[in-house]
């Protein structure tokens, strides 16, 4: 939790974003309440909905915000304990001490959130809201204002009635350019994200369980932090973006994917992604591979700087790739025409990266498109480019992940084949000999600044294939 | 996941559960989709709905099971994969072979599911559904079958319109006792229980942050099996029953209770409670209580056994604790007297015990009287003899938790003393002196057999006050 002042001027900032869009009514934030795993009363472990934390700061279930576009206004809901509480949960702050902490004077009962904003709605009062990530809160907004299930989750105009997309703009302007005190803290889930990945190397040995690796890496993030920013990815099947299986055992001549990152303890993200041999030596066809998905991700930080767009760094990225990828005659033509077409889809079907902050893909419950595009250019339709999730004119205070990738997909290869989708730029004779060979994604996590960019974290993995055989040869 | 056959019996003995109610319609049972953290496509770590698993088996989201009560038919609904989900997810097993491992012969996309409720309802046939746990599951029963969101979770006879209190019943009886195969899962988790109960043993030094060690513990879990059954409870403040905050730093002089449990990867639980003296060794003040609950936890195990019932095993243990306590001059007069009185709540504000096994409060989501008492006795108004969440005659294949524990509460000791609940037993002398003594709990699972009670898990963690001094001044 950072001081109260940055609370106060976090929502100040936003009653500013609101008015120059001639905002009127109120603007209601629920907090999130607890998630059962199994029943109620067994809970996942609690998280808040990053944007209550982001303008009201408060880490517990059952809280509730409003801010009032017309007047200034604001008040914090939710409820002090009881006896029977104290039993269970112990002693606890007043809702006013919570209040205070975050600059806001005025504090209520959650049972009078739900009067405001009936009583807003019955009053024909515009009633902002973001779309909400969570099924209760879905649930909740549609019973409170009337508006069905399916449309508060919709983002429009807030004259058609859903989620409103003056507040969506309001916050993604703010929450993209990150203030001090929370890359101070992105610095800390960072290294947390760093030790994590180093116990994940240290345990890519031949015959351990994939699971066991997982189990160990996870747990320095619960011992340093609040968790995993998100479920661990980590592979041998790295051609598999998103795969969460760990059922298999390490084996020699074999490549780990291990894409994974840890979430400070106030709720910061790190996301970093390295691809380990599991016998400790690449063979000559993985160092290949590799080396270009290593160069990849070295190019597109140095080309990360004020002034120009990541939809041009991630054109750079894998135009380079296609230019190595056709040396080794993986393709064949031209490169340029190829990076029209999008042929790199076939081998990175991903884009270069996204914005991170205090969701892994910040804000992506807001609309990838209001977060990482904006008014300045339109989503590519192809694969690949069109799954670049953050083509923005770079600024400083923007969060960015630098995370290409090489993969050889059978069944892609084979749609492509059979579909002509490759306009006879690829050679298909050469990755038949890649259908065992997996992936590669290399990943770090890179802050622009007023001079350039800077990788986050005190410290930075080791990447470079002799360093990653020097360093597992002595683990 | 266990043999088709497991599955077919269950579906079957849940057919003529019902059949002997005379309940007509159909039964139905949503799977649990994702749970989103903080955004939808970020989940939490998929946890299948429990009653789904034990009928059907599947451990994915998206999925559901209809039985049709009236012919016998039974059909599992999930979609089959696409593309896209190959290449994010990877190559996935059709549903129909899933439909085959658990011995359904027919399959059908989700979609379809939807249509059949709504046939039903519109057909004016009884729709059987449990109380749905998450909340995503509660707002889709109240869509498909037109009943108001409050109400779908309310239990009783189908004629009343919510959650149907034949099924209910019909699903405790069966998922109560513990078949074979489940046992041998439940002594599985047990396993990982005890390896994670070892972590925060070693773990518990002075010094070292509480989260430090929960983290530990936890990855425990993640490598061996699930997760944790619950969230972990680590605390120095132990007076407090369910204590989830860990930033205090293990200080000596003070006390840690550690009451934890893990989740194999076929999802049954463990749960057990230790409590260390920090600097690892009891004083003598400490020493006296601990060797109270120890003897307690002790004597209760003793009477588990069939022809018994959990309700006069909780009575006997807490007779027990006060007749002790007397001893060392904290209550005074007679110990029956005390009892009826409910003057153990003011020590053990909770129950004995409670069943265990998909959910570490078994069916808890179900209503605890019908899991824990059913038409066997009343639940007492006192406090601690009214939090008994088992109170049912024991047979063989139940599984309960053996849990006594004496905690000083400053909060509840001034409330008793303010408002002369404790009928001049107690003496407020003595206790002025344990206000910062914080509490002692010390838990095992329990199997009920045909012969008494056996502790599941291979091996048992230390309990004995001197065996607990000797294994740390080793480790």
């Amino acid at each position: 939790m950072f001081e109260a002042n940055v609370y106060v001027n976090r929502r100040r900032a936003l009653l500013e974003k609101m008015a120059v869009q001639s905002a009127k009514g109120i603007v209601i934030f629920l907090g999130n309440a607890d998630a059962p795993t199994n029943y109620r009363g067994n809970d996942y472990k609690f998280r808040q909905d990053s944007n209550f934390l982001y303008f009201w700061g408060v880490d517990e279930p059952w809280f509730a915000g409003v801010l009032d576009l017309d007047n200034g206004d604001e008040c914090l809901y939710g409820n002090d304990v009881d006896i029977d509480d104290i039993i269970w949960m112990g002693p606890q702050p007043t809702v006013a001490s919570k209040g205070n902490a975050i600059g806001c004077a005025k504090t209520l009962p959650l049972a009078e959130f739900d009067k405001a904003v009936t009583a807003a709605v019955s009053a024909g009062r515009p009633v902002h809201f973001l779309p909400p990530a969570r099924y209760y809160n879905q649930m909740k907004l549609a019973q409170l204002t009337g508006i069905p299930n399916a449309i508060v989750r919709k983002v429009g105009p807030i004259a058609e009635g859903g989620a409103s997309e003056e507040l969506v703009k309001a916050v993604v302007a703010l929450r993209l350019i990150k203030e001090e005190c929370e890359i101070e803290e992105m610095d800390k889930a960072a290294e947390i994200g760093y030790w994590m990945h180093t116990e994940a190397r240290r345990g890519c040995k031949p015959g351990v369980l994939e699971q066991e690796i997982v189990g160990r890496m996870e747990g320095v993030t619960y011992s340093k932090g609040w968790g995993p920013s998100f479920t661990t990815i980590l592979s041998q099947n790295g051609e598999t973006l998103h795969n969460h299986s760990h059922h298999q055992i390490i084996t020699p001549g074999r490549l780990l994917v291990v894409d994974a990152g840890a979430e400070s303890n106030t709720h910061y993200a790190s996301d970093f992604t390295r691809t380990y041999p599991c016998s400790g030596k690449f063979t000559t066809k993985q160092r290949e591979i590799y080396d270009i998905v290593e160069q990849a991700n070295e190019l597109a930080f140095s080309l990360t700087k004020p002034g120009t767009s990541y939809w041009d760094v991630h054109c750079a990225t894998v135009r380079y790739m296609l230019e190595q990828l056709k040396a080794l005659d993986f393709v064949r033509g031209d490169v340029d025409e190829m990076v029209a077409c999008g042929i790199s889809g076939l081998f990175m079907p991903h884009g270069l990266g996204h914005n991170m902050g205090m969701d892994v893909h910040d804000m992506e419950d807001l609309g990838e498109n209001y977060v990482g595009y904006g008014d300045e250019r339109q989503r590519s339709p192809l694969l690949g480019m069109g799954n670049l999730r953050m083509a923005r004119n770079l600024k400083p205070g923007h969060v960015v992940t630098d995370e290409p990738g090489i993969y050889f997909i059978p069944a892609l290869i084979e749609q492509w084949k059979r579909e002509g989708t490759d306009k006879g730029f690829v050679n298909y004779e050469k990755l038949s000999g890649y259908y065992d060979f997996g992936g590669i994604r290399l990943e770090d996590d890179v802050l622009v600044t007023e001079e350039g960019s800077r990788r986050l974290g005190p410290y930075r993995l080791p990447i470079k294939s002799s360093d990653i055989e020097d360093i597992m040869s002595k683990e």
